[in-house]
């Protein structure tokens, strides 16, 4: 997608051998012009999906899903990754390790929101080790509802996410995937 | 706003006194067209303001913030919660106590993201007792930029947030007031 490799040409910034900033457009300054590209790509990518909910985790994702959603005029679910007061005990919950905190979180929805007949595009922000949509991926399971696939922003293609989660059959359409960013140059793949 | 209160009272759950769960449709799920609606009345509400950024807070606020800054066509910014490995130093910082979780915690904003020449839109589903806008005023005053007003989803007006800040002199405005939810019963203003 040109728009956002140009985005992240000019903006990403580089830090160490293996993280990507992208907090000047996506992660915590939203570029909505941009989002609505990479929605309508989205929509592209997954035309011929029957679509139920686009299903994301707080926080940085729910702009992208939200965007993104109204291409598919289906509702946005997210899971929330710590328990408010105010959050019934009826939930669905999953564990996910977090490399870029160093700490395992849990992830919750209630069980009211996904029923069995849900078919779910996961949609993330980033796409590194595949945590995050693995969680998802088993609240999806745990509510009897299928996956039909995930819609991603950026890959780190270097990490393992990814090809761990193609293997396992899941159709992941990551919009850019970024095989290197050593000595502080972006290849794409 | 007619949608979003009939939303509120034919999916809205009320706890106790004082809890009203909008999760069906605001907060964990998300209903777009609902959104939208709201989007274009914050627009409305707005016109005629100059609006560089909208401002919010992760995570339930980005929702809104994303589908109406397609109305005003300008960037969010979101303020983090929490410090993450890769969040760098140089950043506004500000003190919020949540009552819903009953605790003080930082939110979090670069300084390159907030320029003295920004006029701040702040834009978040909940407005109760009014923390989270006035951490969000401060950081933008901190920035040396302007706050030309708070669009707010649901204000729950028996807390006195609302009245505070309209005491202070910011345009505030709620697209649905909600003076009591006493005995099961949703009474707007």
């Amino acid at each position: 997608m040109k728009s956002l490799k140009k985005a992240i040409l000019e903006k990403g910034q580089i830090v160490g051998d293996d993280i990507l900033k992208v907090d000047m457009f996506l992660n915590q300054m939203v570029d909505i012009d941009l989002l609505n590209d990479i929605g309508e790509e989205f929509k592209k990518r997954f035309k011929n999906e029957n679509i139920t909910k686009i299903f994301t985790i707080e926080a940085s994702g729910i702009g992208v899903a939200c965007i993104t959603a109204q291409y598919f005029s289906v509702p946005v679910l997210f899971a929330k990754k710590s328990e408010a007061k105010n959050m019934g005990k009826d939930v669905y919950c999953s564990d996910v390790y977090s490399y870029t905190k160093d700490k395992n979180y849990k992830i919750r929805v209630p069980k009211e929101f996904l029923t069995k007949d849900d078919s779910v595009l996961i949609i993330d922000d980033f796409l590194a080790n595949g945590k995050a949509v693995q969680g998802l991926m088993d609240i999806v399971n745990q509510a009897g509802a299928k996956v039909v696939g995930a819609g991603i922003v950026i890959e780190k293609g270097f990490q393992p996410g990814g090809d761990e989660l193609r293997a396992k059959g899941l159709k992941v359409e990551s919009l850019a995937i970024i095989d290197s960013i050593s000595n502080g140059k972006i290849i794409f793949r």
